[in-house]
C-alpha cells in the first residue's frame, strides 16, 4: 500500500467468524514486496455459491473460469492472488489457474469446478505456477487469520483495508454477512468492478442466491464508478455455508427471505461505497441522485454520464458549483431529457431549476457544502418517475501522479 | 489565453484573403478582458452553407436555430461570440441570438435564417442583447481583419490560434479553402466538438456541400477526443462562395468534385488535429489506429475507448509502454474482439501479438518513441478488414489544474 491512505477511508468493521468460513493469508512472492500476497479461504461442504463478473470482453481466465464454475451452484474453496491479474496472458495463464484448482481440489477432496481463483494486478505477465504453489501450501500450513488480515492481502494499490458486516434474522436465527473487496482504480459500473467476496453462515439454494445477487449489484456495484475503466478481471462472489441451520432461502416465499435480500444488499452498497472511496487520488465521495427521469435504468445511466465527466469530477475537485458541466453530462448521455424541464442542485440546494439559472440563487449554501467531503449532485429531469443514485469520486492531481507512475 | 501555450502547438498558417469572405473582429466585453471578442464575418450574396452540429441533446439556441437554417442552404454572415456560450438560458437565450439575426439581416438586407450565430464559453448566463448589440455595431465599422485576428478571436480557452488551407483545382480553376478553429476542453467526438468554419471560393450546390461536410467530419472531427465531454455548441460550418467562378459542384460526377472533396477533408483533420493539440494539458498527441476490425465503425468505436480511457491516456503521460490498459479498454468498447487475436504496438513496434506478450519484445525503441511528443498506438484485432485512426492526447496535472480551478 505505497501511497498514502485516501482521506475519505473509514475503518475496518468488527467482522466476526462466519461458521464454515476459514481465512489464511501466505507470502506468494508475486511481487518483490514484504507482505502476505495470497489469500486460502476454504468454506464448508455443501456451501452455496453465486458470482457477478466483468462484462470486459477481454477477461481473464480466472474470471472464463469462474463464471463457467459458479453454474454449478457449490464452492470449497478461494484462492485470491493479489499483484498478478494474470490477464492477457493466453494459454499459460489459464494452466496457472487450473493448476491451482487442482492442487486445491486435491487437498480438498472436492472437484476442480468447486475451487474460485481470483487474480488482480499487472495485466500480460502470466501468473508464475511455482509461487502460486508454494503460497498455496504456505497458506494451508498458515494459522486462520482474521477479515481484516484477509483484506489487506487482496488489496494491491488500495490504501486501506475494506469490510463490510450485517446481520439479518431468518427463520428465527441471527445470520450473518460478511464481506472483503479490494479496488481503487480501473473501476467503471459493468458488473462487479473489482474483486469483492461476501460471506455468510446463511443457508440459501444458489439460484436463489445468484437472484439476489445480480439484483443488488444493479443498485450497488453497477452504480459505481472512478475512472470509466472496466478492469479485466472484475469479480463479486457470494458464498453461503449453511452453518447458521436454517431452513435453506429458495425463493422470496421462503420465511426471511427478504430480511435476508435487504443485508446482502446492505453489505454491497457499503463495498461500492468504500471502493470509491479508495478511487485513485479520490478527496471528495460524490452522490448524484437523477430523478424524474423516464425510467430507473434511464436515471442510472444519466448519472454515470455526470459521474464519469471528467470535467464534472474536475470541478467537485475545485470546490465549484459548475453546475454548466452537469447540463453538458446530461446532455451526452443519450438519454431522454429536455434541457427546458431540467433542474440542478447541490447539497440540496437547487442551483437552476427548469432549464434556467435561478434568479434568486443563494450561492453561500452551495460553496459550504462542496468544502466538505461528502458532496451530493441533484438532477430532476422533470419527465418522469425514474430514479437513481450512482457515487464516484472527484478526479484529482493525485490521479494522475498515481497513474502516470505505475509501471507496467 | 490565459494558460501557457501548448508544447503541441503549430504556427498558424498563411491564408490568403478567400474571395466573397470579409472577417472583422471587435471587442463586445463578454468577459472582463482587454481583447476582441466578437468576430463578424460576411459573405458575398449566393452563398451556399453546410453544417454539422453537436448531438448535445442540452444544445444552446445557436446550435438549435443554425442546424435549423442550415435547411436553406444559404448564408450571408456568421458572428461568433466568444466567452459566453449562452447555452441553457431558455428563452432569454434564445432572444440574445434572434436580436443579432434581427440585427445583421436588418444592415444586409437579407432574410434572417441566413445569419448564423455561435456563441462559446460559460453555460448558463444568458448572451447580453445589449453588448452583442454594440459589438456588432463595433465590427461593422472596423476594417476586414486577417484569418489570424479572425481566429484569435473566436478563441476562449485556446492557448494558440488554429487555421488550416488547402487548395484544389477544380473546373480549371485552383480554389482555396481556409479555416479557422477554437476548442481546447469539452471535446468528444459526437459531431463537430468545438467551433469551426471553413471558407471557400469554389462554387459548390448547398446540398453537395453537406454531403462533403457530412463524410468528412465522420473522419475526422468524430474522431477526436481531448476527454470524452460533448459540449453543447459544438457546430462547425462550412461557406462556398463561389466566387472562383467554377461550374457549380453539385455531385461527383462533376469535373473537379473529388479533388474539392480531398480538399475539405484535408482542411477537416487539420482542424481536427490542431484541437487535440491544444488539448487542455496536453504534452503529447496520441494517434490510434485500429485494424483488423469488422468494420471501420467497429474500429472507429475501439480506438475511441483507446482514445478515452484515462488509464491509458494517463500511462502515455508518463511515457509507459502499458499495453495492459490498451487490452482493457479494447475489452470494454462493448464491439467484437477476441483476447487470443489481439495485437499491441506502440510507435510501430509490436509488444504484444496474438494475446500474448511477445517473448523477444524488444523495448528501447517503444521506450525511445514514448519519449517523443508525438506518439501512434497500433491495435490488430485479427478479425476483419475495418480500420480507423482517431486522435488524442494524454491526460496529465495541466488538465487537472486548468479544470479545476476554471469558475463557473
Amino acid at each position: 500500500m505505497a501511497h498514502p491512505v485516501s482521506p475519505l477511508a473509514r475503518p475496518f468493521p468488527a467482522i466476526p467468524p462466519i461458521a464454515g468460513v476459514t481465512p489464511r493469508v501466505a507470502r506468494a512472492g508475486y511481487k518483490d514486496w514484504g507482505r502476505c500476497d495470497l489469500t486460502f479461504i476454504e468454506l464448508a461442504e455443501g456451501t452455496a455459491v453465486a458470482g457477478v463478473f466483468t462484462r470486459n470482453i477481454c477477461c481473464s481466465s480466472e474470471v472464463e473460469l469462474g463464471r463457467q464454475n459458479v453454474a454449478q451452484g457449490h464452492a470449497r474453496a478461494l484462492v485470491v492472488n493479489a499483484g498478478n491479474s494474470n490477464a492477457f496472458t493466453g494459454y499459460r495463464g489459464r494452466e496457472a489457474v487450473e493448476a491451482i484448482m487442482a492442487q486445491v481440489s486435491a487437498h480438498l477432496g472436492c472437484p476442480q469446478e468447486q475451487v474460485f481463483v481470483s487474480s488482480t494486478g499487472v495485466i500480460g505477465v502470466p501468473l508464475p505456477k511455482d509461487k502460486a504453489k508454494a503460497g498455496i501450501e504456505a497458506a494451508l500450513l498458515a494459522e486462520p487469520c482474521d477479515w481484516q488480515a484477509a483484506a489487506e492481502t487482496i488489496g494491491t494499490t488500495d490504501t486501506f483495508a475494506k469490510g463490510a458486516m450485517a446481520k439479518a434474522v431468518v427463520d428465527g436465527r441471527t445470520v450473518t454477512l460478511g464481506a472483503i473487496i479490494k479496488g481503487s482504480g480501473m473501476i467503471a459500473p459493468d458488473m462487479a468492478t473489482m474483486l469483492g467476496y461476501i460471506f455468510t453462515d446463511a443457508a440459501v439454494e444458489p439460484g436463489f442466491l445468484q437472484q439476489l445477487l445480480s439484483a443488488a449489484n444493479q443498485r450497488t456495484f453497477s452504480c459505481i464508478t472512478v475512472d470509466s475503466d472496466t478492469s479485466t478481471s472484475d469479480t463479486v462472489l457470494a458464498f453461503a455455508t449453511g452453518a447458521a441451520g436454517n431452513a435453506p432461502l429458495s425463493s422470496f416465499d421462503s420465511p426471511g427471505a427478504d430480511a435476508f435480500a435487504a443485508a446482502l444488499e446492505d453489505v454491497c452498497r457499503q463495498m461500492a461505497h468504500l471502493v470509491v472511496r479508495d478511487g485513485e487520488g479520490a478527496q471528495k465521495f460524490i452522490a448524484v441522485t437523477v430523478s424524474g427521469a423516464v425510467s430507473d435504468e434511464s436515471a442510472r445511466k444519466i448519472g454515470l454520464a455526470i459521474a464519469n465527466s471528467p470535467l464534472v469530477k474536475t470541478a467537485i475537485a475545485g470546490e465549484d458549483a459548475n453546475w454548466g458541466r452537469v447540463v453538458m453530462a446530461v446532455g451526452k448521455a443519450g438519454e431522454p431529457a429536455d434541457r427546458d424541464r431540467l433542474s440542478i442542485g447541490f447539497g440540496g440546494t437547487w442551483a437552476a431549476r427548469e432549464g434556467q439559472p435561478l434568479a434568486d440563487y443563494d450561492e453561500a449554501p452551495v460553496a459550504a457544502h462542496l468544502k466538505g467531503q461528502d458532496i451530493s449532485i441533484e438532477v430532476d429531469l422533470g419527465l418522469g418517475d425514474g430514479r437513481a443514485t450512482v457515487w464516484t469520486c472527484d478526479l484529482t492531481h493525485g490521479y494522475i501522479s498515481i497513474n502516470a507512475d505505475y509501471r507496467s
